[in-house]
């Protein structure tokens, strides 16, 4: 991440100070001007760490794999303001590179938030009725318990000692979010993709703590493709030079270029075939005519290329792996045995369950699957398949169709509060 | 590719056996053991060698990118019998990976040939009845002229100094052997693929050599999404440490991890994601349960593992590079302005088209559109969709609806010769 980025550089940065400073007379006035520019990165970290809320959570969390941690950090954002009766209350969940900064300037990117189109004032999720809360996933890397932080029995970077965790996990860490808000049940929880499925395990694992639930573009069993391109994402990241099994922070050193591979591979999955065909078809780059070499030639080319370079901006390789592996290793279905209704059956939510017709990553028979496990139960749910040719991304894009949908939702049940 | 890796081995084994030799008296003994070990890898590098049939085509050839290659080596297969009128050969164009060696043991490889379920004996392209021919694209690593050979000029090895080479270059190469043979007229030319490409390509550069053709899943212009995860496979290659923009060969070194990563992006293209759902699914890897980590936990992680790993064996990260880009340059639609249907206008050949319903790679529209452009000029043309669930990957698998479709074709329209 940037944060880390900046942080190894101005590491580097005082190292040289002290270097010049006691070693050579000559360049002392070097040696200061070094000097005053670390502690101007050190101002920059203080002022973007100032940016991100975090409560450490100090009850002990027994994850999936058998290691227990405590006293973790959870970073989070929030949005809105939480009413007296606290019933008002809609946790986001975010998807594999998202993170707590859901709509607005994104502080640390300097992008606009993730789900800006769906949340704000007014929007499908509206900032003036509801208070939104979003939790950085723990194994990400904007401020959560990820492979980034320092172990402290080694006081070193986890890197891969961190533990591997699932979406399960992800939740029974997110939940203590809600007693620090004094929020004993939630209006809603919503999320696309991996977010999809928090919301389905958040409501398997707290049946009672929310009055509404909304699974976007997800799936209750990471599938064999799926788990196939996430694979190769993390082979990607492991053929990168620079990895150095997963040790790239102690060598001052990322691995960028494998990161940025991965994001590619990634990237192409959240697109469809008719909707990259329609926005690049052929087109070329810049040029008049094929070139001849391996410079990007056609738009589709440069787009990816550029995807991949900003990406590795603002994600850890680290914390892609881990998160990536938390997706495979979600199985609603196993865990309760092969039976997903029992998934459900002690909750009085309202579902709404949203496709896309043109996601081929997380395709609509995979969300129907979620409705005719709630059906079998006698549950409150809706679905919905929305028209869109943007394939797996239509959930984060201006989908006309899909937004009202959403807003329609959670006005009217909130409407019957 | 294998020999590339026993070259450097055997040189590297030459270099210490001098240095020991003229160094070390006392060593003498081990020098002479790997002296006789550098002998017998020669042996085997020119028993290798010799398996691979070869001319050299001493008419220049002026490839689209404006350069003119001369006395460069192609390197071919044939099954079969030439029969006297010389009216009964099929030429077979081999897809991205593939080389001359259809059927039968592949004597590089060590492995069955690539259509092996196609072609020999009385199968679906007869080698009882018919003579075939395969030329290894220029720009592959089996014995045609491409990036691993060396530059008379430079006396280097190619590397990314090779000239970018499209479908027309390969096909108007390939031409040269059938006046080899002194076929006027082939009875069919047949591909699959980067096949099929080559096939739409030869009818419409030699209208008049062949009497039927048989593209087989495959475009007639490559489409974003195609290009797309070509880039990404490009991209995964040069990331790789040890690529070196091109001149791995000069430092004794492959990217091997690079064409892994390649190798298993194409491989996820090739299957469909239904035939990965019914094969691998959610299935375990020799283990009862998840193990928390990082190493293959699912049978789908281990195939593209292994896939990736025995790929970097027998291909050239280079030839991946150009033949790739052949590819994505496919444009018959634009070469002729806009209007296919001109493509083929001067041929009388008689077309057998052939899609498959799980292929999201070459999907049914596009071989289709092929079927309509065909129509459009009143040209002999059939079509055939068949049903199956192994996606990309039909056309070289065990698919009965396609083998006897394919043999229906050929056998009747030989019958009518």
């Amino acid at each position: 991440s940037n944060i880390f980025k900046i942080d190894i550089l101005n590491n580097i940065l005082y190292k040289i100070y002290a270097l010049i400073y006691l070693n050579c007379e000559r360049f002392k006035k070097t040696a200061k001007n070094v000097f005053f520019l670390s502690i101007r990165l050190s101002a920059l970290i203080m002022n973007i760490k100032d940016k991100i809320k975090t409560i450490i959570v100090d009850k002990p969390l027994k994850l999936d794999c058998g290691q227990v941690i405590n006293n973790f950090p959870l970073a989070y954002e929030t949005y809105g303001t939480l009413n007296e009766k606290k019933d008002n209350a809609i946790l986001v969940c975010h998807a594999l590179t998202g993170d707590q900064f859901v709509t607005g300037l994104n502080p640390v990117t300097k992008k606009d938030g993730w789900w800006s189109y769906a949340v704000g004032p007014n929007k499908s999720i509206d900032t003036n009725k509801y208070f939104i809360i979003c939790v950085n996933v723990i194994g990400g890397c904007m401020g959560s318990f990820g492979p980034g932080h320092i172990n402290p029995e080694t006081k070193k970077i986890y890197g891969t000692d961190f533990p591997v965790i699932t979406i399960n996990d992800i939740v029974n860490a997110q939940v203590n979010l809600l007693n620090h808000f004094g929020i004993k049940k939630l209006f809603s929880v919503v999320g696309g993709s991996m977010g999809g499925m928090q919301v389905l395990q958040f409501v398997s694992n707290f049946p009672e703590k929310t009055k509404t639930a909304v699974p976007i573009a997800c799936t209750s069993s990471h599938s064999a493709q799926n788990i196939a391109f996430n694979e190769l994402g993390r082979q990607a990241i492991a053929a990168d030079h620079n990895w150095s099994d997963g040790k790239y922070s102690s060598n001052n050193s990322v691995p960028d270029k494998g990161l940025a591979v991965a994001r590619m591979a990634a990237h192409i999955t959240y697109l469809s075939k008719i909707g990259l065909q329609e926005k690049f078809g052929r087109k070329l780059q810049e040029r008049d005519d094929l070139k001849f070499g391996f410079d990007a030639d056609f738009q589709i080319e440069s787009y990816l290329r550029y995807q991949g370079s900003v990406f590795v901006d603002r994600f850890d390789a680290n914390s892609y792996l881990y998160i990536t592996r938390a997706m495979d290793y979600f199985d609603l279905v196993k865990q309760f045995n092969g039976n997903l209704s029992n998934a459900f059956k002690n909750t009085k939510a309202k579902f709404f369950i949203i496709s896309f017709t043109s996601d081929w990553l997380y395709p609509t028979q995979e969300n129907k699957d979620i409705v005719i496990a709630l059906n079998a139960i006698g549950a409150d749910v809706g679905f919905v398949e929305i028209e869109s040719d943007k394939g797996h991304d239509s959930f984060l894009l201006e989908v006309p169709d899909f937004l009202k949908a959403l807003k329609n939702f959670l006005d009217k049940s909130y409407l019957g509060n």
